[in-house]
């Protein structure tokens, strides 16, 4: 399906295999799924990406299940079938539940109606919901 | 700006009066923003519109924060400018952190360019993330 | 394919049931479709969707056949492949002929196309299509 | 606001102002609206916009009201605000009444949840809605 | 899976066949995509499509090539699946090298984390960057 | 109009004012521009996608000019008004001509078009678009 080979990792060049590794570690489990065999073909935008994703989803300010959420929320408003379902199931494996998982879908929805009224409707914005200037 | 007037109080038809005067009650404040006197129009889309909120945004098994970090997150991938800024300071009034605000954002960014890649590479989704028949 | 189980009727709670029991007595068809029986893992975002549905969808000022193509159109826009299947099917039912069909698809097209223009020239709205002050 | 300059009809190319003569006939006013002094940098693009907009939007097995509902959804979904405001506008001219108007919105909104749900849940296509092969 | 079936040269009305054999001289290949086979039930959107398509990505100031990494670009953002794979083989004909799809999918993954960024921020345009009336 | 304060260079953290410092210094003038100082309240953030920005867009397989395009066509497509206007005033900084606007422009066109008409009509992807196994 893919416009790219997915990658096994004797395919993979040595460069894409050591973050191959690295995700293997950090996930404790062998399996690398095909977002990453599929990116694997330029080492350099594969080690970015993946180490860019470490560092935002690390636990901060907002708990790892809070982030992978919102991640989940964003797939579904791009339109990006394979995030929602590869974003699913980290939610599930941090825990969500499943009526966490019915309370996000409730808001997902509602939110993409108002957008959709807000926009059909050309509201402006309210002068109190704008910054002072810094 | 907007593509139908804003309605005040005086203008607004008897039964969008009565949903203003809920809105204010749930907020504690006078104020009805834009959004509600755009819909104003409609009391049947207004109260549809108010009263599913009032249900979905309620705490849960997700927090009324995390509900809005979710709403703030969909309304940025859908582009509604009125809604990042209601919704900004929405999530502000619940608690929202600059930290939490931050990390936000960077889970936004993160996932916006996750997604166009996995739609860009037509990466077909793994079997372990299908969910078994029911 | 999910990213949860389509649930049969013997797997369904029971006030999901009830749901598509109202789906067939309003269909007049056993059928109950994929969406409706993912969504039945949670009885009242079920209920909520479909009665919303029902009211929005009725006969009013636009005809029933009229809303199932803005339907469809919006859902096109919104990238939704399972909702340009479900609703072009749902078009023709409510008696959407071929030369319909082909006159919808190049209205979004048309659309579509000017669409990009207005925003990568960032076109400013002209001050008479503003409404004026409520 | 914009990214080109607007041209006033004596800055714009002579091939342009063609294609204003044309827009002031078909629509029997003087006024061009902003997109088409955006446009009018490039009379070869201005004029195959203009002349294809003529042959979409023209009366055929939808009427031109229909037409002009799908365009505003459309624009909606795609969130051009430019375009909301001048096809809400053109579905005036062309007798959009306000009832018209607000129940345009709830199919607009009532779509753009269901589009969110079927995306976040993954929903695969029923057999039945996808046509036999030719 | 389309929502209309595919049409084979025999199936096809003749005004469409014969767009498919300008398709085929234009390409020097027999086969036609499946867009074009969906496409043609309507024979004067098809022959509007592929007729403006052969215009605009002619060689121009900008190169085909160029063109084609911009229509795939697009495509991408705009989540649409058969055009990301056909455009990724469209563009491979062209002479896209792996290196340079690789520096693609770099570029779009950034400009969409920035443009997520700047709707969340809700940043002002500066005025610089807006065009002089003209 | 923004959700936080476009910070002075007074009013940013030290962090960002290097960063500041580093854009100046790249981009050979003083000018800092809306987008990184409503960024420059989060240092990290700010420095990530400064840094990832500089190496994405360095001349590579694909020259600078190209990079631009293909972001202009991104940001278009992702409805980011503040994207469209700074990336476009980056192009021409970059070199791009009247010319080379006007045919980026109808090729976003083209492609926003046939985007909508393929996911319209639900066109199942082609064998020979999809990569082999790897």
């Amino acid at each position: 399906m893919a416009t790219v080979p997915l990658l096994s990792d004797e395919q993979a060049p040595k460069e894409s295999r050591a973050v191959f590794d690295a995700i293997r570690e950090a996930r404790g489990t062998d399996y690398i799924n095909n977002f990453w065999r599929a990116l694997a073909h330029d080492p350099a935008l594969l080690s970015a990406t993946w180490g860019r994703l470490q560092q935002v989803m690390a636990p901060g300010a907002l708990d790892p299940l809070v982030k992978e959420l919102v991640y989940l929320a964003v797939s579904t408003a791009n339109g990006c079938a394979y995030c929602v379902h590869s974003h699913t199931a980290a939610a599930r494996a941090k825990g969500m539940t499943d009526q966490q998982h019915a309370e996000l879908l409730a808001v997902i929805a509602m939110a993409s109606q108002t957008n959709a009224l807000a926009t059909a409707l050309g509201v402006p914005v309210d002068g109190r919901f704008q910054a002072e200037a810094g």
